[in-house]
């Protein structure tokens, strides 16, 4: 049993190696040579361009000013300087949100912890059951309910203390829902002309016999959403040459460094050898290799290009459909389109950056049957991850890699190597499933079939926090593996599962302690050193970077992942509410993590991470869900825990609670929900109407001709900046309508060339 | 134990008396002075006037032709005639989707009858484990699954048989859900133009210091909807109003009853006395006392009329909105209006005479908790509805009536009245109970708030299907009131209720089957012959009837009772699903009961009934969730009982069976429920399309202006045939009206008179 000088030791050396990060992380972004790991973002929007010391050839790489270390903690008042407003118009929505996932943690559990410190503690303290009893104990157990006798009126205070904590925590949850789902909506109404505002996807397009897939959609729409319907885009399956265009880039970009190796040194043609990475093989002229190969790709691309335009085969059965209002798209994405609900889905297309285009063929059968394998897989995947894992363990011993590869016999047999090798191997194959697990349930969430980057990292998330509920925290609490929880929970009573765990509760305060300590603290510090795209970097730039494009790539800032970092957090939410009123100790290291969280990603999204996409949080009800099953958690454990302390007449109130926390729910879910599923049709046509007065000739379907198009068919130089400066592109280009009266007349002939201008169009004029 | 000798006397005695109903039901109905209450129908739709045996005096009253005796049956196959079309035509779809109810349940078990009993009966016939056993059994139990012996191999033909049983009642569900959804949409499509398609019931409109509640629906929707809105109707709380115009038309009966009589008899003024009925009091002149009443009650109405005009007290913040065309209807239902989700609440309006106009009032917030109150109220009611009963029972016996009356103590004391009183006082308090259920189940729908009858109606029989599934399925099964079973069950572990019910499930087999006979059988056959309503109108026109008006209402055909009708369907689909497998030898009562309920109920249908309302079959996803919860239930069970023969190896394949089911229940929620919920666009666009080409000068505005008065502002005349002949009182109708040039000025200036023209024209016209 950890006594509290043993936990205090513990927080003291976490404390203390967190502080040495943030001084090594302090030390190091100083200097100007890591500036382009610690500032990316300022870089990307073009406002940094290179390290902000002038001066000597020495400076530019080491930062020799004194003074500016002795000030090695400004960077804290600097993050948390930033206005919100401004954040969300630096980092975008998304990002503004995720903080404020911290900042609830804090709004929740400060308030929590003084009470329960105030109240709780010493209530539990003034027993004398755990002195009395003959059980080892340590003065943190004198802190937690296990100091109370059996039987006691005291805990009426506890079940107090639960309600003062939910009704708490609700307000926050309701308060914050609201004001999150203002935000979004003042979001969406501020931002300026974006297409998405216009488009919907629609999928499952029926086949039709007549007519080509652009054809039915250009017909359909004309016909249903008569004043409404302006262009639309089929979706290609363009994956293929997205793959050719990909490798004809990075032969250009060698060619590139050949070339300017040339210019530079004119007196010498430069060679490559043909070989892996030009390690090993025929030496060569390295800009006639590279230009050969580009030509050779570059016939492969046209003729892959020919295909998609010519091949009806690689046209899918889905299309952006653009509208001349935003009050048409909202009006056709939540309605529904036809007879069979499973054909003509529409519904808001995902930002033109997030949509994930692999998946945009799925048909809607296969989508129940591919969910309801996931959800199977998924479920096995979580209760029986440790057989494979033990089944590798059992294959990977010392005895075992010599039968397989006897020359190796003599090196392992080296006492250190072999000793090495016994102690790491069989943690090695948890270890790499541990690390692969969030890639793993990405790849479970794309079978899935779901079309936007957003939508996958949301499913994803939902998968890992389960993963995490059932085997860390539940893990932690039973002894066993999560299969032979399952095995003992089904031959168990049903009210008997909150019992087994809730009792168990308060032994595990203490483990859970170093867990936030070592996982939490250490982790968040471990971020903002940003070790490894710091190595990364460093080696990609001495060894790798040719051109300037290649250092901009090598960059890499990364961006938030919401899939994995959310239901970390939300086990932290976890662990706080169930020890609130259990083991009140627990309180402040987890305030110190939310507070130390909160603080290290503001930097880290105003300095260096660069969203991918922008949701304008439409992960906000996932959270909010998360949490109140947290608090369910939390209300179920300590009725299990209550009921084995014999306090039989506080059962009552404490059933009402979990009743009380879901009808919360319910009510949640229809007061805000809606605020990120639909979008409402007055504001939509305020919208409309302000722009319709302020630009009252804009050429709308010149600006949504190319938006929803594959990045694959953009320029190849633009592929990159997509996402910042889209618009101001396509404010430019000004494609010739040739059908203007369209308006007045609905159904049009047949197809015949004069269409608006489609992907066809677009794709051949490339060629 | 029941032998079967037993059953089969049971059943013979059983079918006589169904066939005596069914004799005198025959005699009865050929009866010319009956007419009235066995083709009620006719009488309705205008074909019948009168019976249609013409001849002597005595003929009118009696049928004296011997042969039509002859053909006592003869209406059966007259009820199977109608084809399905002519009946939808002639009795709603709702009717014709309700007799599709006991239609499936033979598609269903006929199929599964005959292969349980060439299958399963043989492979449990041929066993001799009950013969060995020292238990008692019957010949029944032979039949049955505990004539196998634990750990059989046989179980496995029980499994293969589950299997297909489940397969194929999904099969017949999937296709009857698809073919109920194409004729709800066939309905909606081909059904003349009703007011429900182009309006919208707008609940929860926020409240506006500077405008009126009409007002602001007309700005809000000239904005919002700008092509498509056309009129609108607030909802005024005129329940007080509608009391007294209920007074004042049976005083206009009453005075019309004493012209008659005056008017045959001009000799005598008709006198009348003012006390209760009529019954005692002083003596007065009959037209006279009316007249004056009639005169206070007019001035009464007037006031309130008044009141409702002037008072925007009266105005509740709902309204009926109207479109131009379906599509905006379409859109307008389906889609969110405002940021804020719980205003301007948008819903397809029900049928004007479906509305439940009291329930328009109430706020959306008051919604959701109204709605966790009786779903305690309702838990509260299901799992202790015993303890008020016990609790009356203890109060209502001899010695407490003697002490509360004293005087009626020589009347309880002769023995003949003590005895009866003695066996009857017990069990009057649970059947009056069990009487008043369904009444008390909707006055809970209602406090809900729902605001439509039909939705009433499947609330109503959602909660009435529960109580069965408790206190008469599960009670049945498990001694001890459901309270007691509740607490047992909660002391058990999660996996032993199926045990422990599945256990007993086998030799319930014998009760159930009474039950059917008894409950089932006679149920149906007293429903043919319609005895209340009979007696009800024979008394009526001897002692009531006055006028042609009130002998057309002592008709009183009734409609199908949804709520309490479809939950007791339910109940043999679960029984039948639960024996299945287990004693197939139940099959067979509950296919008679099936085949004998869709012949009378077709029938009835036919003859007798009176709709109030067409929801065009909305209730079809209950129905089907239903089938699939009962095909679950039975899952579990045959789970729970083959876990206690030893059949181990049989669970995994069993435990698989509700998870795909459930799956099944999702594809068809996803594949069909929309058909019930939303309306496609495409469908309301192309019957938009065919309106207007066939009638492109339709003043829709005229036809839509009256359609969702409060019924009492309408003429007091029509006030009964509101639903049969509304459409063609609204052609007649032509409003003058006064805006419109309205599709060019979107906003317009503040209403001043001269809007359109809306209720409170209506009703200062009619003042």
């Amino acid at each position: 049993m950890a006594t509290v000088a043993d936990i205090g030791l513990s927080a003291t050396i976490n404390l203390l190696s967190a502080l040495a990060f943030l001084v090594a992380f302090a030390v190091l972004r100083l200097q100007p040579i890591n500036d382009r790991v610690y500032f990316s973002k300022w870089y990307l929007k073009g406002i940094r361009s290179s390290p902000t010391h002038a001066g000597a050839f020495v400076q530019k790489f080491v930062n020799l000013n004194p003074r500016s270390y002795l000030r090695f903690l400004e960077w804290v008042p600097a993050a948390l300087k930033m206005p919100e407003p401004e954040l969300i118009d630096h980092a975008g929505l998304d990002s503004a949100v995720f903080l404020r996932i911290y900042l609830i943690g804090l709004k929740i559990f400060v308030p929590i912890a003084l009470v329960a410190f105030s109240v709780l503690v010493p209530v539990n303290w003034t027993n004398s059951t755990l002195k009395d009893s003959k059980l080892e104990y340590s003065e943190i157990d004198k802190l937690s309910i296990s100091n109370i006798p059996n039987g006691s009126q005291r805990f009426w205070t506890h079940l107090v203390m639960v309600y003062t904590f939910t009704f708490w925590t609700c307000y926050v949850l309701r308060k914050e829902y609201g004001i999150i789902a203002s935000m979004r909506l003042h979001f969406l109404a501020s931002v300026k002309r974006r297409p998405d505002q216009f488009t919907v996807l629609v999928r499952n397009v029926p086949p039709d016999p007549d007519e080509s897939v652009s054809e039915l959609v250009e017909h359909f729409f004309l016909v249903n959403h008569r004043d409404h319907y302006l262009t639309h885009q089929v979706v290609y399956n363009a994956n293929t040459l997205a793959k050719v265009v990909a490798k004809k880039k990075n032969m250009q970009n060698w060619r590139d460094f050949y070339q300017l190796k040339y210019d530079r040194n004119p007196s010498k043609r430069p060679t490559c050898k043909t070989g892996f990475l030009g390690l090993y093989g025929e030496k060569v002229d390295g800009i006639d290799f590279y230009t050969s190969k580009i030509d050779k790709l570059s016939q492969e691309e046209a003729e892959e290009r020919q295909k998609i335009a010519k091949n009806p085969k690689f046209i899918m059965p889905a299309a952006f459909v653009s509208f001349r209002t935003r009050w048409g798209a909202a009006v056709c994405a939540q309605t529904q389109q036809t007879r069979n609900p499973t054909l003509w889905l529409t519904e808001w297309a995902p930002e033109p950056r997030d949509v994930y285009w692999k998946n945009l063929a799925i048909p809607f059968v296969s989508i129940t049957i591919r969910r309801l394998i996931v959800a199977v897989a998924f479920f096995f995947l979580t209760f029986f991850f440790m057989i494979p894992i033990t089944f590798v363990q059992s294959l990977a011993n010392i005895e075992g890699i010599e039968k397989a590869a006897p020359f190796l016999k003599p090196l392992i047999e080296i006492r250190f190597i072999k000793s090495f090798i016994q102690g790491f191997l069989p943690g090695i194959a948890l270890k790499i499933f541990l690390i692969l697990l969030p890639a793993i349930l990405m790849l479970m969430s794309k079978f899935e079939g779901l079309s936007s980057l957003s939508a996958l990292q949301r499913r994803s998330a939902a998968k890992y926090y389960l993963f995490l509920l059932v085997n860390v925290f539940l893990g932690s609490i039973i002894a066993g593996t999560a299969f032979q929880q399952l095995d003992s929970f089904i031959h168990q009573s049903a009210n008997d599962i909150p019992k087994t765990i809730g009792a168990t509760i308060p032994q595990k305060a203490t483990f859970f302690i170093t867990y936030i300590m070592v996982d939490g603290w250490a982790g968040i510090a471990g971020e903002i050193l940003r070790l490894k795209p710091l190595i990364i970097f460093h080696l990609k730039n001495f060894f790798l970077v040719k051109t300037d494009k290649d250092r901009e790539e090598a960059m890499d800032p990364g961006s938030i992942e919401f899939s994995t970092s959310e239901p970390q957090i939300q086990l932290y939410f976890l662990l706080g509410l169930v020890y609130a009123a259990v083991t009140p100790f627990l309180l402040p290291f987890i305030l110190i993590f939310f507070g130390l969280a909160y603080v290290v990603f503001r930097h880290q999204i105003i300095n260096v991470y660069n969203q991918e996409y922008e949701s304008a949080a439409a992960f906000w009800p996932d959270v909010h869900g998360r949490i109140i099953s947290a608090l369910v958690i939390s209300q179920l454990l300590l009725l299990g825990l209550l009921s084995t302390k014999s306090a039989a007449e506080l059962t009552p109130f404490l059933i009402a609670l979990p009743i009380l926390t879901l009808w919360f729910h319910r009510y949640c879910k229809n007061r805000y929900e809606s605020a990120f599923v639909k979008y409402p049709l007055q504001e939509a046509m305020m919208k409309d109407t302000l722009e319709h007065a302020k630009e009252p000739n804009l050429d709308l379907r010149a600006y949504l001709s190319n938006a929803y198009l594959h990045p694959v068919f953009k320029d190849e130089d633009d592929d990159d900046s997509v996402s910042s400066d889209e618009d101001k592109d396509f404010d430019k280009i000004l494609v010739p309508t040739k059908r203007q009266s369209r308006r007045n007349t609905p159904i049009p002939s047949k197809y015949d060339g004069s269409s608006s201008p489609s992907l066809h169009d677009v794709v051949e004029e490339k060629l």
